[in-house]
């Protein structure tokens, strides 16, 4: 990044969950000045704890990006703004499709909406998901494959990173998003079990659960640890890019799932079983997706650093010490 | 359609608009018990006139499809819903994003929302556009084209198309798409200038005004009367067709700007330039556009029997007879 960040205004949205925590943290140590904004939702993932290595070095804004009327200031002045906050269940997505629209469709429009109109210099990066392919005509997955998402979650993701672009085209907003895959690691939500299956898997395997495996496991999937997803972003927002473009990020290894919970369980000892696939579940699940991240590779020079086991690893341990602490508070994992 | 609609409860969300009127009259015509929704938005193009031969023979419900707390009530018993209400003007949806997301995209899921959960056996059939598409690779555009919208609106319908995709295929609703290229007709919306050329030019030429081509012209499109778009409406509606699919309409004809100029100045005479397009409308143009239809052909055997010609000189017969007491009402056409 070659000093990019250092004195930086740097705004998070989503700032104190699981990955605008870490980025956060990545981006204090570079010397941004970081303002992160959060409304703090608890099935969000969103905790002040997650913050506690720079509490006192980031400005904290307690505020929900659907409220319009006080994102106008908010974006004002800042250098580069992640678009992290988000509602990122798939099948809460499906109970409460609304909700779902207003956080992840609705006020993407708005921010770039606000961006234009008061900070139209600004560098914006979305965090989109894989989500917005749906289930995987071919393996891996580049970014030219046919998007026909499976949930509304997807749809939504679809339809802001279409505004990124479309802002980018017309307006000329410097905005590029990032299609994640499953990203794991320290501060990631465990608590959720509406969330995906890593932290569902993580938190069944700390609390000596039988883990529930749908389906036969052998959908295959990438897995990018925290400190590479933080990394991408902090490339995103800092590299020389054409606006408005689309990456994947990725993995060169994948894994089944039960591959993964064979992995997992070598750092934290675990009991599963398959069980049949919920209706609701199967029929948004996108089968096995692993991408090609060639095109953000080649222009930015990111590659995961991290494999699967090694991040296993350092998750397990970080929930190890965690755990503590927070069983003294009263407060399940 | 075989007597399809005699007895049927059919609710049109903005019956009172250009497309919506037409539909309401011909429903009624076959016998139908219709219900019209419409917020009456002085420029969406709603108008009590518009259902003058009908007014008494259909119910009205003045409400926005934005209001969430009325439509679960309204729904309800209704066999055959068409979902028409939108904002349609382009440059409007890059001016107040927000209001074409909320109209467009959000009421359509809300729409589905309140189907799922109080009246799963409507049939829903939902007015979408060639926008989505965006500038075409290749031509005539067939449903498998790529979607690229140019514009916020072609990005909100597109997402809503999808959210009709999948409450049909999660859900099992009884849904399909149309998208419509250019319609045209008696009682379409002469006085927002903002809404497409069509109503544009035969606004002017009405007036006597000089017609502004931005461009030289050249740019092709498929005209379809409202007549038929009216028919297409109502097979989809009656047809047995698996739930989800979108279907082109078009026409086998196909004109320039300059053409269909040349042909509306058979009806009423005219006079243009050709200007440089304006920025903002040059970002979001799409250029050339024309559909290919078979897959709805095949499917419900629907073709469109009107001509430009023809179309226009009954558009211009209609105008003709409605501007002596619109003129007395002291209202410019």
């Amino acid at each position: 990044m070659n000093g990019f960040y250092q004195g930086r205004r740097v705004l998070i949205t989503g700032g104190l969950g699981f990955i605008g925590s870490n980025l956060a943290i990545a981006l204090v140590e570079q010397g941004a000045r970081v303002t992160l904004l959060d409304s703090m939702i608890a099935e969000y993932g969103a905790s002040i704890d997650n913050i506690a290595p720079i509490q006192h070095q980031v400005v904290i804004n307690y505020s929900d990006i659907r409220d319009v009327h006080s994102l106008p200031y908010l974006v004002r002045d800042q250098e580069v703004i992640f678009s992290l906050a988000g509602q990122v269940s798939h099948i809460d997505s499906m109970l409460q499709p609304l909700t779902d629209l207003d956080i992840n469709c609705r006020s993407q429009l708005s921010l770039l909406e606000c961006c234009r109109q008061f900070n139209p210099h600004a560098r914006l990066v979305f965090a989109s998901t894989r989500q917005i392919y749906g289930k995987p005509d071919t393996l891996p997955v580049s970014e030219d494959h046919p998007c026909e998402p499976t949930d509304v979650n997807g749809i939504n993701k679809m339809a802001s990173e279409m505004y990124y672009r479309l802002y980018a085209s017309v307006h000329g907003l410097a905005t590029v998003s990032l299609r994640l895959t499953n990203t794991f690691g320290p501060r990631m939500d465990l608590r959720n079990l509406k969330k995906g299956f890593v932290g569902v898997f993580i938190n069944q395997a700390l609390a000596g659960k039988v883990i529930r495996v749908y389906g036969d496991g052998a959908q295959r999937r990438d897995f990018n640890y925290i400190s590479d997803v933080v990394q991408a972003l902090m490339l995103a927002g800092s590299s020389v890019l054409t606006p408005g473009q689309s990456f994947n990020l990725g993995h060169d290894q994948h894994h089944s799932l039960l591959e993964f919970l064979e992995t997992l369980n070598r750092h934290i000892p675990l009991r599963y079983e398959c069980i049949p696939f919920p209706a609701e579940l199967q029929a948004i699940d996108i089968g096995s997706y692993y991408a090609n991240y060639d095109k953000f590779f080649r222009l930015t020079g990111w590659r995961p650093q991290v494999d699967l086991d090694n991040g296993l690893r350092l998750t397990a341990q970080y929930y190890a010490a965690a755990q503590q602490p927070a069983r003294r508070r009263g407060q399940a994992l």
